[in-house]
């Protein structure tokens, strides 16, 4: 006999596992039990398949009546591409649910969870909850403010240099921990770039996994005014879609030579501190993107930083000392002159990624919108 | 009935339990078990008190006999302040003993090993050697150089800065952190900033512990001009001993206002890169100076960098983002062309203390004197 505690743990493995691939839904795992043995689960795989109640309330059949489901979301309310999930439990006759987190999603919100309370049924919220909206972090933050959640990774020396003076950084880290930025480059909808690195490094900004195919992320140039070279690598759209940022004020005839590419042009008014990025990610949004990894230069890097607009930080941080003055910094541009103006993060994970080490952190509550 | 790993963890940990006390010499724990029982323990409290194996027979007495005897550093096999271990050893007649790593000390450096072997003992070596060694990195230092082991410490934000474009460096990290730094000052002999510390920040660089008193290092300024002001903190000691690293140029006039205070003068010679480093930590190994902690700044931070004389590094990172082009970084100064030209280290742990991060590097092999 396991606790409510090792249960819910199991559902949100299997929420985990599908993590990258629900995209723009969130991930989710269910488990029903009856007297101790575990009858059915199921997870979602996919944005368009049955959800995770679904599977588990298949696979349990007849078992389900009476029976305790462990759910890291809370039951949707509405008609989407699927039937409520709700109506389904409340159908199925189990007699108490355990449910991780509430689901943001304006249309549940705590509908589902009242549908089945009104049902009878005994409904408790709540366990392991700070694991599951981590898990959740992107569509919980998508639901809250409809803008893709922004991650900022960058890679630098201990001594918290991202490039030598003259912007070589190749490499700074291991191949162990350049693998996994391709691992989340597959699991992201799209990268985000600026001009300068597209003009220093001509990247693809396509994934690159040893043993199998990696999914590519729609790549987006922030170009303001749109210098990118016709020939750059990231223009070649036969490998992954592209789409360029650009001011309102680009003429039409350079934007055309993009758009018979297959470049697609997003134009965005300009504020003091360049393109609004506020406009841009809402724009981003609404073309589907819900999450977007931002890997520099140290000029978008800090343009982000100014905005309030990064979700996560992912450092990788390698052994080595660079040294100098006029070595590259992570961000420039936000010289602040107090230490309280300072970002305040709060550090989430550690861990050493090959030689190197890999620190996760997020804003403070309130640092960043 | 516990095995050899078990007890020479034990004798590891007695040794460590004495760290910071035992200079110049080095930690050592010494268990003595006959029959799967514990029949001595002993550990060296300090210079000139007895040796670890001392004790452990002391304690054993007669119980020492086909004894196994798990020692954490070699027995030594000369007469110094206290008879040689080795002959103890020997005498006690011990059926086998276990050493976790050899004795660099050039007076010893396998004679013990080779006393106990002649006189018929079974004598292992090796067991938790790297840990061994590790524990005693400061003494194997000294023994190998003739020269203080450097610890260079610095605090800074998640994007690798030290202070504010201005200069404001307090404070990065947290209190927690700050009392790790405060327990490392009273271990270690003597602690080093440069002459810009000194003017920026009039630091008294004394140890300063909540609940006990802290012993103080010996203060150590990079002043090859002699600059320090006559009513710095530093030059008050009362509280510690200072000596300031002047060049040879500077005069006797200038130099005799702060030998008045009790402040001791080092004159050391110059290169194209300003005091010559090597002399300096001779001198300083002369005066029985084993370990050195280096607060920097940024200048002093890359001398000993170029130089090649940073043995260990402890970073802590705060959880905040400072930004800019103009905040201030670790180390100054070296600016390097490529990756390839930068010095190459080895993380070896890292830990939370309080929000912050605390990362422990060691160069890598042939990377430094």
């Amino acid at each position: 006999m396991k606790t409510d505690y090792e249960y819910m743990q199991l559902a949100l493995d299997l929420a985990a596992s599908a993590k990258g691939n629900t995209n723009p839904n969130p991930v989710v795992g269910a488990v029903l039990v009856k007297d101790g043995v575990i009858v059915g689960t199921g997870l979602h795989r996919k944005a368009g398949e049955p959800h995770a109640e679904v599977h588990a309330f298949r696979m349990a059949g007849e078992h389900a009546k009476d029976a305790t489901l462990y759910v890291t979301l809370e039951p949707c309310s509405h008609y989407g591409k699927t039937p409520p999930c709700a109506k389904l439990v409340k159908e199925s006759e189990v007699s108490r649910v355990v449910v991780a987190t509430t689901d943001p999603n304006p249309n549940v919100a705590g509908r589902g969870i009242n549908m089945l309370r009104e049902a009878g049924i005994e409904v408790e919220v709540g366990l392991l909850e700070k694991e599951a909206r981590k898990l959740n972090e992107r569509f919980i933050h998508n639901m809250l403010t409809s803008k893709p959640f922004v991650i900022s990774k960058f890679a630098m020396t201990l001594d918290g240099k991202i490039a030598t003076r003259n912007g070589q950084s190749k490499w700074i880290t291991s191949e162990e921990a350049r693998l996994q930025v391709h691992e989340l480059r597959h699991e992201v909808d799209a990268i985000l770039v600026g001009i300068g690195t597209v003009l220093a490094d001509n990247p693809s900004l396509t994934t690159r996994l040893p043993h199998r195919n990696g999914k590519n992320p729609i790549r987006i140039i922030l170009d303001s005014e749109l210098k990118t070279p016709l020939n750059a690598n990231v223009t070649d759209t036969s490998e992954a879609p592209t789409i360029i940022v650009c001011s309102t004020n680009v003429d039409e005839a350079k934007k055309s030579q993009f758009l018979e590419k297959g470049v697609k042009i997003l134009s965005i008014e300009k504020n003091t501190d360049g393109l609004k990025l506020d406009d841009m990610l809402d724009e981003l949004y609404k073309l589907g993107i819900t999450d977007v990894l931002v890997e520099g230069g140290a000029e978008v890097n800090a343009s982000f930083l100014r905005a309030g607009f990064i979700n996560k930080f992912l450092v990788y941080i390698a052994p080595k000392i660079l040294g100098g003055r006029n070595s590259k910094t992570p961000f420039t541009g936000l010289d602040v002159d107090t230490m309280d103006a300072a970002l305040q993060l709060e550090f989430d994970s550690f861990e050493m990624v090959g030689p190197d080490i890999c620190i996760t952190a997020y804003p403070k509550l309130g640092e960043t919108k």
